[in-house]
């Protein structure tokens, strides 16, 4: 993403994204952060995403288990609960709303040049 | 919108909706909670707008002048400045952004069906 990214807007975003991700396949923490970054959040940190991980998992809407890995310590799986699958359809919905008064608004703009 | 509206999307994406309104048109607080509220933001609140247009005067992305009411006291009617509409157009772009990256994690879950 560009200079334009909007700290706030991502951080309304992020917990969506990770829910939506896990929910296809489930990830240990970093390498959540080279999916999100493969989708598109190229600059995004482990710093920001971790703290989300563990938000997500105390309030229910994701769970974990621990994996053991053949190169050091056993790696947290996260995959998203009922609740977090949940919360994704209902932010997805809340998303495609918003989207459409940015539009409106966006549109309205260009109608009064 | 619906019960679905995330308060901390909103939030992020309040800022770039009254600087797009009062770009086409500047407006006093209540009307641009009705303007608002008819671009798709049914429910939306005047305690949650007012604070936004002074933060976003302090910060220089909006300026105001007094207009005399015939019914009450005099009306400040806020339009964007400059930076302001630079806001608008990075805030934008930052939006679609995040939206093709919303796309692509939905998509995703979509083929792993």
């Amino acid at each position: 993403m560009s200079d334009a990214r909007d700290p706030q807007l991502l951080k309304g975003v992020l917990p969506m994204l990770v829910i939506g991700l896990l929910g296809a396949a489930e990830s240990y923490g970093y390498e959540l952060v080279t999916r999100l970054r493969t989708a598109g959040l190229d600059g995004i940190a482990p710093g920001t995403v971790y703290p989300t991980l563990t938000r997500l998992e105390r309030e229910g809407r994701l769970t974990s288990r621990l994996v053991p890995s053949p190169s050091g310590p056993a790696r947290k799986y996260y995959r998203p609960t009922p609740a977090g699958e949940a919360y994704y359809a209902s932010a997805l919905a809340a998303w495609d709303e918003l989207g459409a008064v940015v539009g409106a608004v966006a549109t309205r703009r260009e109608d009064d040049r």
